[in-house]
Parts: structure tokens; C-alpha cells; sequence
């Protein structure tokens, strides 16, 4: 989880909202090959595929795959399943916010680890934060080192030394306002990111995500493209 | 990966061949709720999914889901894709079988942990084995036991501590012949349950599954009913 310059290839799990998007632009300065997964696991934000296919273009990623999993019937979560409301209070008071999707990023390394076996790529790239979203167990450090250690002791291309897989995680120890300031630098195109969790044409203004954006903006002292000017 | 008996609830990984059927038939002796969980992921063997439904019946499983990824296009793998030749080599040669599926056993462990922690199951049964298939790096109990120890990272019910996660694989270290023979005393109808990796009408009696599943029975001294009496 370090950030040393390598030259090989990686896969860059993009929803489309703003952590991942920061995480394409870094990974594009660092790896030789790039390629962008996008995993719809039926969450209500559908509308972030429009924004992870927009910034896989601007970026020139080699390949971007979308992927639908039908998982939201299965998995308990007022992110995939309609009937629960959003509970709109910000994380960092010692619960596990109601937008927590069980095993969400576990199924979406999973994934990623096969794809990126698959296509010789040693590296996934991850906009996980455990500082604004400390409430999601799965955005830590140290699940991140439990997951690696487990991919190298899964994979053909672990076991027999081929590729040394490695779990990036750029953004994990950065506040919001980092993360607006390092995409700032790395030129991404925030008109074309998506954050708000709750699926209507424009951002709600409301939920966790379009809160959590705001203030990283404007402790970044930088404007927000999608903000409308007060 | 004891095998002590516990009260509480399970979701068996349920392909619909020998040894997922053989744990279906363990776990319903040893958990108070069992619930399967049949993950498609775009293989050749999609006939399975009949032998999956028939055996969840058998065994009055309080629930069993199927679920269809469609990963085959993304993952590469003599299994996931007709292009490729299924190479008809007994493993234990050392090298990892063409039959390999990169991440195949995390992925369904992930959806399974995902499904578990969303209706409160304690454990995850699979039919994992290091024996009979020790080329396959994702089968080993090393593996097992580092899955086990990062979805406790990964998931609220893990944190919060209301649920101690487990993967149990009660055959992990059991041949064929004694996954038979176990199997046999617990009831297991052998005539639902398909092994052959090849999706014809009947199994084809030369991939590496038809070769493993007759040799499991010729030592137990077991009839394997799907076998045309020579």
C-alpha cells in the first residue's frame, strides 16, 4: 500500500464518484497499463456508470469493463435495496453507517482479482478511505493487508511467484480535502464525477456522499463543477 | 475448520456435484438453519444448476438461491471459456490444472460472506478439497484460513462482534474415496448429483471430475449409480 513508482500493469475499481476517479488519474502517472473495472452490484446510484465511462475515456484507460451483478436481492443494505431509507447523518460517530453494503468491497476485490489475474495485472487499485468513511470496516488498512495476504495465497499467479499481488490503496489515510487537492493536481474532471447516493438527475445536496463532497471541497478551497452557485 | 457441532445458522456453497452435495448432508446434521447458495458464474457445467436445485430439496434447505455472474468473459479459464480445451490430466503432477479459474473460490466466498452477514448465518460451508485437487491454490487450508481471518475484518457483523465468521470445509482434508464413503453414510443421493466438467447429456467419463468422481468410488466400494453398468 505504498506509493513507489512500478512499471507494471493494474486494474482501478472506478464507480465514477470522486475517490476512485482521483485514483485512476494517480494510477495512470504510475502504471504502464491500465485498465478500469466498474461493478454495478445494484446499488441505487446507477447513474455513476455514465461518470466511470466518461472519465475511463478522458483518462485513455486501456480497457474499461462494466460489470452487472445481480447481488442487491441478496446482500441487506439501504444502498441496494430501495424499501430502506438513507439515513442521512454523517459517519465518524462510532457506528457502522446504514449504507454499509455487507462484504461490498470484499465482492469487488474478488472480482478485480480474478480479472486482474487474469490479465496479468499485478496491482488493484482502490479508492478505499478510512478517514471520512471510518464507519466501513472493509475501508481499513488493515482488512486491505488481510485481503492481500489472502489474494497471493488464492491465485495460480501468487503461488507460482508470477505476479506478486499487491492491494493499492492511494486515498486510505486522506481526508476529503486531500483527496479534492491531489485530484486538483492530477487534472481530474470533476463535472464528470458522481457522488450522490440517491439517484435523482441532480446531486441531492442531502445524503452522506453529497455531504462528505461539499466539505471536502471547500476545505480543499476549491469549487465543486456540479455545485450550483449559491 | 473444526468440525464441532454448533447451533447456530449456515449457507452451503452448493455447485450440485459430489462434494458440495456431501456437505449440504453434513451441515444439515450440525446447524439449526441452512440455507444454499448456488453461484453460476458463466461455466461450462451449467447442468449442475439442476442437480444444485434437486439436492436443496432433498435435504429441506430453509432457503436456496441461485445466482448467475456473468464473469466468463472477463476471467480466463479452460472452465469459463468453449474456445479452450478441457486438458484431460489427473492433477497431483504438481501444476495447476487448465481447469483453474482465477479467484473462483474467493469470489464465491465473498458473495457467500456478503449473503451470510445479511441474514445472520455464522458460517460458510464449502466443499473445498486439498487432496484429490491439490493443484488448485484456492482449495488449501492456508487459503481458507486467511479468507476466514479477513472477512472477520471485512464485515459489520465481524467488528461489531455479533457474529464470530467461519468457513468450514469439513473436506478439506478427505480423498475422494473418503468424501464417498462419508457421503454414503449421510444419505447423500449420488444419482442428483453431477461431477462432469464437459455439459453434455450424460457425464463423459474422461475430464479430470468424471476420472476423480470413478476412482472416489472404486476405492469406497461404493455403486456410483450414474455409471452405466459395464
Amino acid at each position: 500500500m505504498t506509493e513507489r513508482p512500478r512499471s507494471g500493469g493494474c486494474v482501478v475499481l472506478l464507480s465514477g464518484g470522486m475517490d476512485s476517479a482521483t485514483c485512476l488519474a494517480w494510477a495512470r502517472r504510475r502504471f504502464r497499463t491500465v485498465h478500469a473495472l466498474t461493478v454495478l452490484y445494484g446499488q441505487r446510484h446507477a447513474r455513476e456508470v455514465r461518470s466511470a465511462r466518461a472519465i475511463a475515456r478522458r483518462f485513455g484507460a486501456a480497457r474499461h469493463v462494466v460489470l452487472r451483478l445481480p447481488l442487491g436481492p441478496l446482500l441487506r443494505s439501504s444502498l441496494t435495496d430501495r424499501a430502506r431509507p438513507l439515513r442521512r447523518t454523517l459517519s465518524g460517530t462510532g457506528t457502522i453507517p446504514a449504507t454499509y453494503v455487507p462484504a461490498r468491497n470484499t465482492i469487488l476485490l474478488a472480482v478485480a482479482l480474478g480479472y486482474a489475474e487474469s490479465h496479468d495485472l499485478g496491482t488493484i487499485v482502490l479508492g478505499a478511505n478510512a478517514i471520512d468513511y471510518s464507519g466501513y470496516p472493509d475501508c481499513r488498512p488493515e482488512y486491505l493487508r488481510a485481503f492481500q495476504r489472502m489474494a497471493r495465497l488464492a491465485t495460480k499467479a501468487g503461488v507460482e511467484g508470477r505476479l506478486q499481488l499487491r492491494i493499492a490503496a492511494p486515498l486510505v489515510r486522506k481526508s476529503k480535502s486531500e483527496v479534492v487537492e491531489l485530484g486538483d493536481r492530477l487534472g481530474v474532471p470533476w463535472e464528470l464525477t458522481w457522488s450522490c447516493y440517491a439517484g435523482g438527475p441532480v446531486p441531492c445536496g442531502r445524503c452522506d456522499a453529497c455531504r462528505l463532497r461539499a466539505r471536502g471541497f471547500a476545505r480543499a478551497g476549491v469549487r465543486d463543477p456540479l455545485r450550483p452557485t449559491d
